[in-house]
């Protein structure tokens, strides 16, 4: 195409950026100038360095590739990388949630491109084509499974009958879910992927602790019974609505009508939906994680960025609240006692758990926090 | 963004066209410089010419987006607007799939944008998404339902038993058939999809009429019956494999597993799939057809355009044949007659038809074409 060499360093190379490294030794219009790494690392071609000066203070870096992970260092580098006039793609939502409107304004200030399409849906091309529709209308909703490890463990148990703790074992020995599963378990890693697209699909910047989140923590075999003779498929799902002056996001398992498409998800799938006025409901669908899938996302945002996109996905940084209030579902419960609260919604009493008439998001998440107990709303 | 006006001029204002004159007016940074129609259209607000030379000749048009469909004169017009060093923009199947390698060709040679995205999928991101794969690893497949009037068709006689003829007056009450729908019902409209789907996704050029094709015009209300006692859902899959030196290629009803994806696709919405090495599948689903999903989509062509996006998805033209030999499938039959070809490979004898064991898609159509009968792959 003409266009000049793509220079990248590369912080990391372990699943994810040994994945983006193969990548691009396979390509003649970029190239790893450097991969930074505590220890040797002989057995690659490029230059290995564990001081990160000496890659912010080479001007032939065009991009800085964060693989890291986690807050410290990956914060403080990819914050200097901006200051340093270079171009950042990191897979790190945990960076990205915590830190949204910083990065946005540094890389904006900068006139460098900042690109983050791996930390959320792993291998779906779910953020650039939200970049993408939104250049011609606004987003009203986005909904979707967002986590490959809680997806896995409940497709094992309605599949098989496992039980929890059975079906995250397994998870684990397959390496979809983490030695510490507990941010997979309880909605914090969905909840960084939601706070991230909601931030872009709507032009806002939520604050990531006001969205609700329920887990699956609690969930039992008999929940998963429950929900098949009900003849529905219990699903995470996280779910975002643009409204008037606020924004209704939150996460919660759902039974889900088994004619949903995100009732067809199969193993550490994920499926992630945009809803705009005039063109529908449009889902992505595949890979939600893994080495390949993740790289894969990483370097389309190499190729962006040599393609000369510029900036972020979106440079409106409108503050908002969260209100789920409006939000109003069927319920799935069940609990040790119940108490007055539930006594009053039961519509239904199954062999073990309660469907509550529609109850607000809000209302429901507020009880929950203060009974021990599974929930899962009814959707259609 | 500091880049000039697109100025467009777009040939017919019906109901792809009137959908797209609507975005671009709440557009800054594109305009309609002029609407060829044939008669007087005063409701609107740019120039209406019935003289397609008068765009032609005017140097200030960018683009020309067409949206008359058929072939005549719509060949005529996007060739000559190539070779005037105009942009093309078209929705149009028909003209895609007939004149693949001329028009991609022509665009080539005259330094211009060809963009086709509405003309598979509607308002799905398909073509674009497969572009963006094809810039980091090659498409071993593609698959999937791209059409919305037998989707239609399928899922009403699943929900509600309806017959055939009771199915299709519905979609045609509601405008998701035509009047004539002889080339939904027998694929033809799909085929053309597949051709330009596969051409783009293999760097290929098929000739349309190699690809298999069966379609659902001899289906009942019995066979999907049979469908659903075998627990599994009937629809209209396309499908396409990249193998060693040539294409396997068609489209033919499926009997699908009620656990894929494809079987939770309602109404007349669109799902479709492509499979890569490293990312696996991924999979686009939404409104396969419509004036805003498909004006949607050649909108996104006129901002890629504007984005300075160059030449056609692919300059890959390599002739290939379509051999569909090498794919083996079990089969459901249901024929007036058993006759020996058929008797040597049932298993099953059902209500209603027989399952063969796996047989060829070549052997397969190859006997259908021969004997009055409805038949549909059984996939997992």
């Amino acid at each position: 195409m003409g266009r000049k060499l793509l220079r990248i360093a590369l912080l990391g190379c372990g699943t994810v950026g040994g994945g983006v490294y193969e990548f691009v030794r396979d390509r003649q219009d970029m190239v790893i100038s450097y991969v930074l790494s505590r220890r040797p690392r002989p057995e690659l071609s490029c230059k290995v360095v564990s001081d990160f000066s000496v890659i912010l203070s080479d001007p032939e870096v065009d991009v800085v590739v964060e693989a890291i992970g986690g807050m410290d260092p990956a914060y403080e580098y990819v914050r200097s990388a901006l200051e340093a006039g270079k171009h950042v793609i990191t897979a790190n939502k945990l960076l990205i949630a915590a830190h949204y409107r910083e990065l946005v304004e540094l890389a904006d200030k900068h006139h460098v491109t900042l690109r983050c399409s791996a930390a959320v849906g792993g291998g779906i091309p779910w953020l650039a084509n939200l970049e993408r529709t939104l250049e011609q209308e606004p987003i009203t909703r986005i909904s979707g499974i967002m986590n490959g490890t809680t997806n896995y463990i409940l497709d094992r148990m309605h599949c098989s009958d496992a039980a929890f703790e059975e079906a995250l074992l397994e998870a684990q020995h397959l390496g979809y879910a983490e030695a510490d599963p507990s941010s997979d378990l309880n909605g914090g890693d969905i909840r960084r992927k939601l706070v991230i697209s909601a931030n872009i699909a709507f032009g806002c910047v939520l604050r990531e602790e006001d969205i609700a989140v329920f887990g699956i923590e609690s969930l039992r075999a008999e929940d998963i019974q429950a929900c098949k003779k009900l003849g529905r498929v219990c699903k995470m799902i996280a779910s975002a609505r643009n409204l008037d002056g606020c924004v209704a996001a939150y996460i919660e398992p759902a039974f889900m009508n088994s004619q949903l498409h995100e009732a067809a998800v199969p193993l550490n799938f994920n499926l992630i939906s945009l809803t705009g006025e005039h063109i529908g409901k449009q889902s992505f669908y595949g890979q939600g994680a893994g080495r390949y899938p993740t790289a894969y996302n990483v370097l389309q945002d190499c190729v962006d960025v040599r393609n000369g996109l510029q900036g972020f996905y979106t440079n409106k940084l409108e503050d908002r609240p969260v209100d789920n209030s409006s939000v109003v579902r069927p319920y799935y419960v069940r609990t040790e006692r119940v108490d007055e609260w539930l006594q009053k919604r039961v519509v239904k009493i199954l062999d073990c758990g309660v469907i509550l008439k529609p109850v607000s998001v809000t209302e429901m998440h507020a009880w929950a926090k203060e009974h021990p107990c599974f929930f899962a709303s009814l959707r259609d």
